[in-house]
């Protein structure tokens, strides 16, 4: 079947994530979406910029009509952003009767009812994973995962850059203006930073996310938006005392009276698992009466990981288009005659790194005999803990952290520790698992 | 449109979250799922006892054959379990063109090839949202959320019985032995808790997310399974000091010479967030090359998060029965002539609960004028920390943590604290979020 043909409008960080992901991937998401996925046609103002990124084998325009226009193309993918143009090119693709994919959050929450109801009347979908949280699934689980649910609230860490900058802010006790600067030097902030820090970017993202939860229509302009910017050090250091850290949420809440739709900065309780979320990551906490507390973490932001949301809306119409409904996704993932046949492996060949533990006679030179045999089969050793043997005591505990090593080759050495004299009891040993 | 109609094999504890879940939230799945969900038969051993749950108005039967055979039913879901009538029954149903939805790890991981071809021949869907980390939309990130992804690896908590364990030994210092009698007692532990302890419950989980990370065939008879039973308190301390957590993960990873899979105890670097997922929580980590690190938490286990994942595929069965691809997944999750007119609330009509810092004078009878203002009002509060003031200085920080209220009445209360004389500065206010 020939691949389904995507066009693109708009090549900056995200276009460009989405080109080269779709590129690098393309063997397995064809195997996963039973039918190729393709740009095949790009709309950038910067036409040599865009022309540099996709090569010489994909058309590109600089008039972002032409690719709605184009009859070969099955779905547009609007990268634009802001409310303007891009609320007449979304709305003119669907006229056209094209599938939208768009990370679009700012124009979804303030335009979203138009652009939904223009999408449903054409029988078009309007996908939009990326606008929210960035490569987390969060749509999907709220719109399919917890489906069975009244959701009573959603809480969520999702803007990176404001995250970014309290997670600065506290680590190094600095105030906001001059973390602020150093983000903008790293690139974690724009030059113009204000939809970032003032909670615009999050409040949009609360809007939608408002909506699906509790079936009500996008109301940005309902939403309290309060920024981060008038946060002192001190008052980091307050909560911290109290157990709190301060972060920037997106709340929607069902409750009594009406529905809460609000962005702050607020304390959270330092135990919570949203409160150790660090850096430019996203999280997002959904309460549902049946399922409970659910939380989603990843990267909120970045070309990849905002290119990941948008290939999986893609591959989401692909096989709406291409299976029947009994088909539309494959029970393993992956279409049932692109099945891989490579090996699952012995154990003896994973390789991973070690904590063992050696009962020793506590004597001269058994660290080096133990330590000398990871040596010589090539272990590299990361740490050692010996504990002081106690008063009288002529045993004691020798643990060792090993680097990765073959398994088989890890036990191998274990074998030689345990025929020392100086080891007395079996050795324990646990696997170590650095996931990351 | 008449409701679809499932019939439920076996009503025990998840199976009556099912049908709790589904009658509770009845209306507001419909309207989700664009038709509405309804129990119309259950088959269950003890006749009487599935009586009482669902009343007088389903019918129930001793043998799931009847269920199955009739003609009124469309989805079929299977809650009995293990691998011998339960694989009989499932393929009866696919055989006579009933959608199947299981949380059966089980008998998916050992038979889910022969049961996937039988379903994909017959044109059903086997949905098994249920049957890896119970409430946590987790199949469905892999097989639709992340779809652009080669995936690198996953390592879950994916047993909650041995999270709860392990939690227990490191809090308290007790050996496992003392522990698994505790989680008995409580009923976080099974009368025969060996598939839990033992790593077999864990590694069924893993082969499942392990088919569908990488597109092999389910072959769980090829994972490597080590349980918690030899688990000692001291290494559990000794790991701590060396700054990791030991929890029983299922790992599943594309290494150079094929795949790995397996469940083992593993030291967890602390900081990571998968190492703080305490009791008897589940968590899994993929990680995805476009994507980067993502985590999916939540309850793994239990009647209604269970339940959560039974229904989310209900509902995907039903929007595939019922609607054409374009119309499959609304826009806004909820049909769009069934979305809420409920109103977002302005702000002051918020209740949640603050920090207040008061800028004040350092002498007597500030707190009891400021708290009495709280007082007053019928604001309650939680904490209270007065920083000590300095030699020589004359003003003091005075932090107040309240206890929920409505922001009306804060900002009232706000408003005459800081007419009060000894309130030297304009008074900060953040708002707090328990989260819980």
């Amino acid at each position: 079947m020939k691949p389904i043909q995507v066009g693109l409008l708009g090549i900056g960080t995200v276009g460009s994530g989405v080109f080269n992901v779709l590129r690098r991937n393309q063997e397995e998401i064809q195997r996963r979406a039973g039918r190729g996925i393709e740009i095949g046609m790009v709309a950038d103002l910067d036409t040599a910029r865009a022309q540099s990124v996709v090569g010489s084998g994909v058309k590109v325009v600089k008039d972002a009509r032409e690719v709605i226009a184009n009859p070969d193309i099955d779905i547009v993918v609007e990268l634009i952003g802001g409310y303007g143009i891009a609320r007449e090119l979304m709305l003119a693709a669907i006229a056209a009767g094209k599938h939208v994919v768009t990370a679009n959050k700012a124009l979804l929450a303030v335009h979203g009812t138009e652009i939904f109801a223009a999408a449903h009347q054409r029988g078009v979908m309007v996908a939009f994973e990326a606008a929210v949280a960035g490569g987390i699934p969060i749509i999907k689980s709220l719109r399919e995962g917890l489906t069975a649910n009244r959701i009573e609230w959603i809480a969520g860490i999702i803007n990176g850059t404001t995250n970014f900058i309290l997670s600065e802010m506290r680590d190094k006790g600095l105030d906001f203006d001059v973390v602020l600067k150093e983000a903008q030097r790293l690139g974690y902030a724009e030059a113009d930073p204000t939809f970032d820090i003032e909670g615009v970017d999050a409040a949009h993202k609360a809007t939608i996310m408002s909506a699906i939860a509790f079936g009500i229509p996008v109301q940005f302009d309902k939403a309290y938006v309060e920024g981060i910017t008038k946060l002192a050090a001190q008052d980091i250091r307050y909560a911290e005392q109290l157990g709190y850290r301060i972060k920037l949420l997106g709340i929607t809440k069902r409750a009594t009276k009406g529905i809460e739709l609000r962005v702050h900065p607020s304390l959270v309780p330092a135990r919570r698992l949203i409160a150790n979320v660090e850096g430019a990551m996203n999280a997002v906490v959904v309460q549902g009466d049946a399922v409970g507390t659910t939380l989603h973490y990843g990267k909120g932001a970045g070309s990849e990981p905002t290119a990941s949301a948008v290939i999986a809306d893609l591959v989401d119409i692909t096989r709406l288009h291409t299976a029947d409904a009994a088909h539309r996704v494959p029970h393993l993932a992956f279409q049932p005659d692109q099945m891989s046949s490579e090996a699952v492996l012995p154990m003896d060949e994973v390789v991973t790194s070690y904590y063992l533990r050696l009962r020793v006679a506590d004597e001269a030179g058994v660290l080096a005999k133990v330590t000398g045999l990871c040596a010589d089969a090539g272990v590299s050793i990361d740490a050692v803990l010996q504990r002081e043997a106690g008063e009288g005591e002529r045993q004691t505990d020798l643990i060792i952290l090993t680097h990765n090593v073959r398994e088989g080759t890890m036990n191998e050495v274990i074998g030689r520790m345990q025929a020392l004299p100086t080891v007395l009891a079996p050795i324990v040993r646990i696997r170590k698992e650095e996931l990351a």
